[in-house]
């Protein structure tokens, strides 16, 4: 028995459902493909916008808010930017409702000259400002950033992974040359990974996307990328060099110190809400998600165990008490975050909500504990030993004395975790695509687990490439990344038995 | 002579462009009404939001996210909802571009059978979630808040007061009861009051706006007001107690103890980016923003004045350090933000920036403070002695020792300044509509400092109460709203004469 009704092996797709909705993460919304963040999702997502601007701005960036809706025909302006998200737009054509025969419509006299576009991604208009802000080599680097919601129509999508409207954070810089915007392209990149690593304990694989896979506009881009249990890959960062392009399109153009004028090279990358979506895929199990301790909005819940008897006060002032006593302590660089949950529901509910939603730490407070000073306590990352759940009892001011170290040894688990299996499932003995078809081909997605492949090939590029993109989505699979960590020597090609040049992480994907 | 162009006295709506142009907090946009809010700008309202969130969970609301798009049969539920906002939403109709001609255009087949308002405010698409979350008394009070932009088609914009899109805060509730609501409205009422008053140092004036005046679909809604530097109101937050007519329209039931049905009791309550205007027209003076040390992003500016010579060096070094002793220090609860200012700028340049953008002290260091270990300054808030600039100098220790409460002065000393200006510019002598023409009528709106009558009326409603607006409408005047603090007795009503009942404000509004 556990607390989800679907495990992980029994149905994978079903299972991450499941736990959005029991771990009270978010729910889906009457808006098409928008979700309702709820306070336990949300909690999380905080965390997240807490300590990546905290990097971010320690990295050199301001925070900008630019305008939700971008004029069309800025969109218009960089053509491979245009292909990459015209099809996927809101558009807004009028500004105003009227009551025709009763019936509330687009009041056909408020049509608007120039439509409107919600924004996909912000490169067009924040470009646009930079070509005013921009005048001379001492205006750069110009390094923003900026915290918004985004929208992408997409047709299929799915809680926290692919939703039609996102919250994110796109970092926007212009730089005098090449150079200088690949050191910024590659420091965000750094900025994800570690990240990832150190906070979410997601160990990544970071590297640049092929050709094909790169953004809309950009010269080349790099990912980070994680294995989730299903062992499918889900990009969860991505940071791009632009080159000059949207430079060209929208004319940043800046004086350099010898008086010339030239055109600044730019970069963008970004984070989502998407990060929750491997979070869960990364840390959960079958009895709901285990929230790593850096993020998690509630690292000890205290839960009392009232019967409606004379001692129920008690233990009450018990649990306030050593809440305020664990929030004096600091783990991860900031106040432990203790919950004394005083609901009016009853004490197992409670603890299932809790084991739910992954609190790192569940107290159980009765009578007993209250009289003789102990605390009562579950660690969620152990929670079971055989099929029952496993609890704790300690000494008050041991407990107290041991939090702190019990939610660090926490996060670096999962990490660990983590990181065994992503290590452990990246097979190097795949050389030739006939392999990839036999390890691959041999049974439907959802089926035995299978991780990655990391192959050498011959970095085709253009009909050459779509060819291999083609062979790849027989097995429905892609290129993850090329890794910025590679061998001295290659392997034949994968694809061509020509000699191999890069070494690249071969999955599926979310 | 003064940094800015244009003083207040010269042309106060000039003034207010020049400061927000020229303190760097925003700039408009291409995007029609929607402004880029630039790094002093978004870091002001980062405090906003930093210490309002603070103050708003720690009175029991929780976080959520809702989508930014809402059915547009969702507006039409709420019959007064939809003729207070459908004159101004932004009407999202397709959901592709396509390329006509090489044009790029709406997709006329990606048409949306239904289609979406960007959020005016959230109340129809949260009460829906209500009417789905709210089962049982035990429910209750279900308290949420959001952080989110939301948009509404202004015709006649002006930067952070009155924008197509703004930033806000909105809190939604349900309730058992009207007592339990009313509870929770004045509630949120009494957060924004006292966070106006300490933490933006902007006193206000609290109370209930008139029937006409009130939020669509409320059964009362409750503000507060400030007074602006050109004497008129800005409302700058309000309250409201929407009674049961969301709860009707989209709902929203419980079963009661006794095992009934009944109909929640709603609330809702924003404060926005308008905020942001309102610290403007509060604390700005002729050489700039004076930015309230709690809300400023950078407390203490640190410019180094360097000559290119060999000490540049130790002036630097000496910057740097007295920056990080300044950072270890503490002030409204937080740690100091000092900044060293490295740009490669002048640094009288420097200092005029800063003194513009009203960072409270500002530090100009030489060769000859850093040799003498002392520190020269100056203090936004004073910052000039008649003409000329007012400089100090403090020994190193003595500085540091001194930083914390300049900035605690500091922001007591806008409040008391605001808080006088408030309290001598209310008229309690205005007695008759005649007396209310003589004095409003003499001269237009813009000229002599004219501040607010406090009058009694005698509550008219419906037609009478519209024949009052038009009143004062001629006098370009509104009512406010009427204090929660009213004496014993009132004087007969300022508009016919007969028995007063409540005192109201009236004055000139943004």
């Amino acid at each position: 028995m556990h607390a989800l009704k679907v495990t992980r092996a029994e149905d994978f797709p079903e299972w991450y459902q499941a736990i959005v909705r029991e771990a009270d993460l978010a729910e889906l919304s009457p808006t098409r493909g928008c979700m309702i963040i709820k306070p336990w999702g949300y909690g999380i997502w905080e965390r997240i916008q807490g300590e990546l601007d905290r990097r971010i701005k320690a990295s050199g960036h301001d925070n900008y808010y630019f305008p939700l809706l971008i004029p069309m025909s800025f969109i218009a302006k960089e053509a491979e930017h245009v292909d990459g998200f015209a099809k996927e737009m809101a558009v807004v054509t009028h500004h105003r409702l009227k009551a025709v025969d009763g019936v509330l419509k687009p009041d056909p006299e408020a049509e608007l000259a120039e439509p409107f576009i919600i924004r996909p991604t912000s490169e067009t208009i924040i470009g646009d400002a930079f070509s005013r802000w921009i005048k001379s080599y001492r205006d750069l680097p110009l390094k923003l950033n900026q915290w918004a919601n985004v929208m992408r129509w997409e047709m299929r999508t799915r809680m926290f992974l692919r939703t039609a409207e996102f919250l994110w954070q796109e970092g926007h810089t212009a730089h005098v040359d090449r150079a200088d915007a690949m050191d910024e392209t590659m420091l965000a990149l750094e900025i994800y990974r570690s990240f990832a690593e150190d906070y979410l304990a997601m160990p990544v694989m970071v590297g640049e996307k092929p050709e094909n896979e790169r953004f809309p506009g950009a010269d080349c881009t790099y990912s980070i990328e994680a294995m989730m249990q299903d062992g499918k890959a889900l990009q969860a960062g991505t940071s791009h060099y632009l080159g000059t392009h949207f430079a060209e399109a929208q004319n940043i153009r800046y004086q350099d110190k010898e008086g010339g004028l030239a055109l600044a090279h730019t970069t963008s990358w970004g984070v989502s809400t998407r990060l929750i979506g491997g979070v869960i895929m990364t840390h959960g199990d079958d009895d709901g998600l285990r929230t790593p301790p850096a993020i998690a909005p509630r690292q000890v819940v205290i839960v009392p165990m009232l019967r409606g008897k004379p001692e129920d006060a008690e233990v009450s002032a018990y649990c306030q008490e050593l809440a305020k006593e664990l929030s004096a302590l600091s783990a991860f660089g900031a106040e432990v975050r203790a919950f004394v949950d005083t609901k009016d529901m009853k004490g197992a509910e409670k603890r299932w909500d809790w084991v739910r939603r992954g609190a790192p730490i569940i107290c159980e407070i009765g009578p007993r504990d209250a009289a003789n000073g102990q605390v009562s306590f579950i660690k969620r990352i152990a929670l079971r030993e055989g099929e029952k759940v496993k609890t704790h009892m300690l000494e008050r001011g041991a407990f107290i004395g041991a939090v702190a170290s019990m939610l660090e040894e926490t996060q670096t688990a999962l990490f660990q975790e983590a990181k065994m299996r992503l290590d452990a499932n990246i097979r190097d003995d795949i050389t030739t695509f006939a392999d990839l078809e036999r390890y691959y081909g041999t049974d439907d997605e959802g089926g035995e687990f299978k991780g990655w492949a990391r192959a050498s090939w011959s970095r085709p590029t253009g009909a050459a490439l779509d060819k291999v993109g083609e062979q790849l989505k027989s097995l429905k699979l892609t290129i993850r990344n090329a890794p910025l960590i590679q061998p001295a020597s290659h392997a034949p090609c994968i694809f061509t038995g020509a000699p191999g040049v890069e070494q690249i992480l071969i999955a599926r994907a979310y």
